[in-house]
């Protein structure tokens, strides 16, 4: 009998892709969508090419809370609440929101507000499988990593295993879907389109969540602080984390490849290249694609990562997160098919 | 002296490159920029890449109204009652709204709403100089054509005036900018870019205009039903009207070549192709490129007819008109240097 | 045990999707990949995205031959010869050139080449399941329809079957993806990008194809003549055919919207909106989107089409073919998932 | 009596547009146009909106050397062998190329190719005109700078100056028009369209000409190593460079706002900003937009630098350095027009 699933929170992007994945899943059975907005419309008239047949629902907890799980994709600080009725009402919650991804509610509010739910900060594991597959498993509450952290945390944790980083600068790039659906100045197509320029310069909410997790991996170096500067390119779906890592010592992690290829050797959406990785590569897709290089001049490593913003960084990992938590294949309803991906890069 | 112009409306994207035009304007000094939004904000704030370093004002016609000429770029309905109070302070007006190109209110009803100021529809003089260029010379009210008749006329007008004109069906395409600045689902990046559709089917407003004036081309048939199907296309700046015209009698007009040679031969702004123009050929001129085929299993004529919506659509048109009002060199300020454009391709 | 397919020349855009869609198919076995380009390279170094991890081989007929079906996708001229080869050696062959779709030899000649196999041509079906699936069901050889004709067919059946179509002009728009691999000045991104222009006016060479489907619909105007001009538009999949009709008789079909519900009531992969299709709408499906409208001042209707130039303008209709060659279901390896889509829109 | 100047290389992008500039420049007079393909095509044909109705000739040092000035757009290593023709005619020259940028032929041969021309590399001036003005006033041989050298050269002038440069990571973002006119796979539409990655990892050939000029700034620091890695981004023209500088001392440099006022106080093509810069804000001009930051909790310095890349970053500033070596007004040709483009942000 498939587990059923509600998604609170369908009207925005990844809210609406998230509930295309699921109604489309072998084992989970997607029950009903909430939204804040366009309660009414059925989601396939919203976004057509998700061909979801379904209602967008005023919430209604009593109704809307009688699954097996839920998947939260409320903004910052609005998700905590929610989030804690769910899980008082028993209900398994991955929430895709920042309210759950950072330990210490001193840094959460640092950098976004008072949290309003601390006292579950306690149980949230942080929904990077590849770091935390095992925590995952048995969660009761899974934090949704960021997009930006997703693609920086995987291009950066063999180095950062490894305990060989020293100084880390982030040059991120995102494309337009990454900014939400939210219709303004910043996303009229006229200001976008041929344009090119960073944001959020230079405190972007994502810091502390890289900061954490680098610092979980290398807890030798604990306070690890990094530069990270994203930008808005002119494509729709699409991120690309330009990672510069100056190392601990120059002739650490001599065979940067050999690091690589081990740490992910098992990874079933991590895609190892020789040559820089376009998000093209990997659209519509769980995948997150990395190449590593090392600059001989400077002793300099590079590191891109490459994902869906909205897939891997966001709603398929979602689902791959549920995957585990339900203990269901890992690529259920997110592979890409009869082949490991990874196969055809070796 | 130079002539004193202010704007009326300039936070928009019509407005704002018509001031832009006018403050690098030789012989029209750019008085004041007034605007019904973001008001105290500098145009070089709010469009960069304008570089006029001017405020936008809130509205005060004791100040505003103290010039020799009006640009209003409001819109349609909003303009009628502000072009009736310049013009009651004797200002001249080039209006790029609707609210005067149509000279029939009764028209102007159906597609739009009661007329606010009919009395002014008959000094109007419709601003497309190809065609009315003595009447713009001695007019206290111009209304500057919309942009989809703008390339539509000028690629018809030949045959038109020929008398040959039978059916007609355009199928126009335009770039975002044509949506304006507002904000909304429809001009979000993400809904635009990798998409292609049509809008405003089958009765867009620019209809009536269309008629209007092949009827007056072509006084023998001043019945002229035309099908217009708008569509919006993943660029910024960039509007092609592509025209399929039934002949009269298949015969008729033997030389379209000629005929077209002809009928703008003198023309400073027009261009010739035999080939079908692109709309980047146009961008940010004031330039309309034309070609014209004959399908020989058809007999059907068809006229490409490409510009850039916000120049020759609006904002440079308007000056076209100003420096033909005024008496000065028509392409002064809108220029392409030194060379008249279409030597270029003779 | 599942069909054996080849696919011939999967260097270019159609063959390489055509092979990543069998590579995924439950019921069909991708055997072998040609190119007479790249070859020895593997497809998921071409192509990463289709995540294929076969080589390209040099053609050699007695291995590549030895499966049950083909799939060619040569140039026109070129694939000919090759399908008279696959066909004497008993392969069942499904053809995306032009060499097979039209009947007969003599209009084959005027628009392409002399042809170099006709004494196929009476076993070709032309591979449209919406009009001759049953024919295809127990082919030999299927002729693929091309991109356009797809569309265009689709938006037309309907009303050519009810006998009502007087004149017919098509204007299409085509993503770049359209043009082909091959790299020139026409698909450099610089001369595409912010773009917009016909090509092909007025003697497009899917002319032939449609009208020759368009008389088979309608016998009763087997002389139907259509003007047809495409444009290509700066986005890279998808394809948007705007139909103008003008019919027999003003009153006819009156109510359209029932005509084509009735229609397309059974078929899987059409969509009925209300509102005009967006070619973002059906990327990467082998959905066709349409509507219809009437446009009451001139009598005329306008039909969009709206498809996926790649998947269902060729390589996954080739595979829908495939499916109903081999008596499987129509939609296998090529659905959008658990629910009809046109449930979706009902 | 103005100037006569000829492009030596005229059908690539820089070449053309570069003669674009000079065909409308009040003092200069473009004598011809040569090219190593596209022989006998016009100008106009070949790039319709330059609007230069000049035909490609092929190469007649005889006729096209008896002017009084040659810009030279020729690939790096052929232009050598012509630029030493054209002095040792007497003809001023501005290459664009890269064969006169690097001072030590030793460093040449190291990026490029053993050096053809090394007898002029002491005269050669490299043509940033922000850093040697007075050099090129006097200059008969002018290496115009790379493009990703301008924007990073005047982004980090002023901290270079001021000797606090430590180490430097430049990630930089350009258009796909810096890619060049060669119909490649990689610049196929479909290639780039929706995509974004790294490329010339980790040994771009503008590294040692960026160092180059670094240490001519700050010669305390002689052998200043960079990391650089360009990205190529979904756009036409422009190009953003993201510099993160550790400085030598965590309070060096404590007011950077009057730091980079001062020294670009009298600069007309070098806007500052206090956001970061979009590269649309300086399409087709000859402006470098500049916004620096300091990340207080890592000490870095966070420096942007957007330019278009075509424009300043390679034709619009050959004729600003023209115009400097002709003693002519340093905008003439390539202003913004009646105001200062600096004005505007103050």
């Amino acid at each position: 009998m498939p587990h059923s699933v509600s998604v609170f929170g369908s009207a925005g992007f990844t809210g609406a892709l998230t509930a295309r994945l699921l109604y489309r899943h072998p084992s989970l059975e997607l029950r009903a969508l909430t939204a804040r907005s366009d309660v009414g419309r059925r989601l396939d008239d919203l976004y057509p090419h998700h061909r979801v047949p379904l209602e967008l629902e005023e919430l209604d907890l009593d109704r809307h809370a009688d699954v097996d799980a839920a998947v939260v994709a409320y903004p910052h600080g609005a998700a905590a609440p929610v989030v804690a009725e769910l899980r008082g009402r028993g209900v398994r919650v991955v929430d895709l929101s920042a309210d759950f991804r950072l330990r210490d509610p001193v840094v959460y509010r640092q950098w976004y507000r008072e949290h309003e739910a601390p006292e579950l900060l306690g149980e949230a594991v942080y929904g990077l499988p590849e770091l935390y597959r095992d925590e995952i498993r048995g969660a009761s509450l899974v934090a949704n990593p960021g997009c930006y952290p997703t693609a920086t945390l995987l291009a950066l944790a063999p180095l950062a295993r490894a305990g060989v980083i020293g100084e880390v600068v982030i040059d991120a790039k995102s494309g337009v879907s990454g900014a939400g659906r939210a219709a303004t100045d910043k996303t009229h197509f006229v200001t976008v389109d041929e344009n090119l320029n960073a944001y959020g310069v230079p405190r972007h909410r994502h810091i502390p969540e890289i900061e954490q997790e680098l610092a979980a991996l290398d807890p030798a170096h604990p306070d690890v602080r990094i530069t990270f500067i994203p930008h808005l390119v002119p494509l729709d779906q699409g991120e690309l984390c330009t990672c510069y890592v100056t190392l601990t010592e120059p002739d650490a992690a001599e065979s940067l490849e050999a690091v690589y290829a081990e740490a992910y050797a098992d990874e079933p959406f991590v895609e190892l290249t020789t040559t820089p990785p376009g998000v093209r590569d990997v659209r519509e897709t769980n995948i997150c694609r990395i190449s590593v290089h090392r600059d001989d001049r400077t002793g300099r490593v590079i590191v891109f990562g490459a994902i869906d913003n909205l897939w891997k960084g966001a709603a398929s990992q979602a689902v791959q997160n549920l995957n585990l938590m339900f203990g269901l294949p890992e690529d259920e309803g997110i592979g890409v098919g009869r082949t490991p991906a990874r196969e055809a890069l070796t």
